[in-house]
């Protein structure tokens, strides 16, 4: 009765509140998305955000759309940690050249076939 | 001689030392990337990710990479306002569809060309 989602009962806190050393509260709004055998996923989160401010962010949505939110924030700790100057802008980026050189094979190789059908007729 | 690149001279603090209200020194970390005459460049950076946290990480860079650092933390956090589920990695996920599709576009694009030169030989 009293699990509710935690993988170890009410006794054992999440990772955010074991990390912030504090009681986790049945209604903890961190405990279904950072699970207490996951420490490092919200360690970063903290570094880079802050628990308060996360906290206040998923707080602001409905519980339906926190796992995303989640996900997203996690994602872009993880790449803060690991690029400290372009996080995950740094992904951007990339993924934004990959589309440009993209673009122009494609743009080279439509004309190609333009050119080709000019042979067929 | 006092002015070191504010806009407003020392006694003028920068936008985060001014929504922090506390006295802008004249090393303040944030006064080069955050003038005072933009506001809301700082406040986003501070909703999202904490004026604390962001110190931080810029404190641990070396000052010639501060400016890019900024840079996509404005970035982040402008998205995170506009979409506080899925932030920059809305984008993100949206340009690796776009690549998709062009990397499909692409290979049908070249069968055709491949299938046409069958033709002029």
């Amino acid at each position: 009765m009293k699990e509710s989602g935690r993988k170890q009962g009410a006794a054992s806190p999440c990772a955010a509140c074991k990390l912030l050393r504090r009681r986790c509260a049945q209604d903890c709004v961190f405990a279904p998305y950072f699970p207490a055998d996951e420490p490092q996923k919200f360690a970063n989160v903290h570094k880079v955000f802050g628990a308060s401010n996360v906290n206040k962010m998923l707080q602001e949505l409905p519980i339906h759309q926190r796992g995303d939110a989640v996900s997203s924030i996690v994602y872009e700790a993880n790449a803060r940690v690991r690029d400290p100057v372009y996080g995950c802008v740094g992904a951007i980026s990339s993924l934004q050249q990959q589309i440009d050189t993209l673009q122009t094979q494609l743009a080279l190789t439509q004309a190609e076939v333009v050119h080709l059908r000019q042979f067929i007729k």
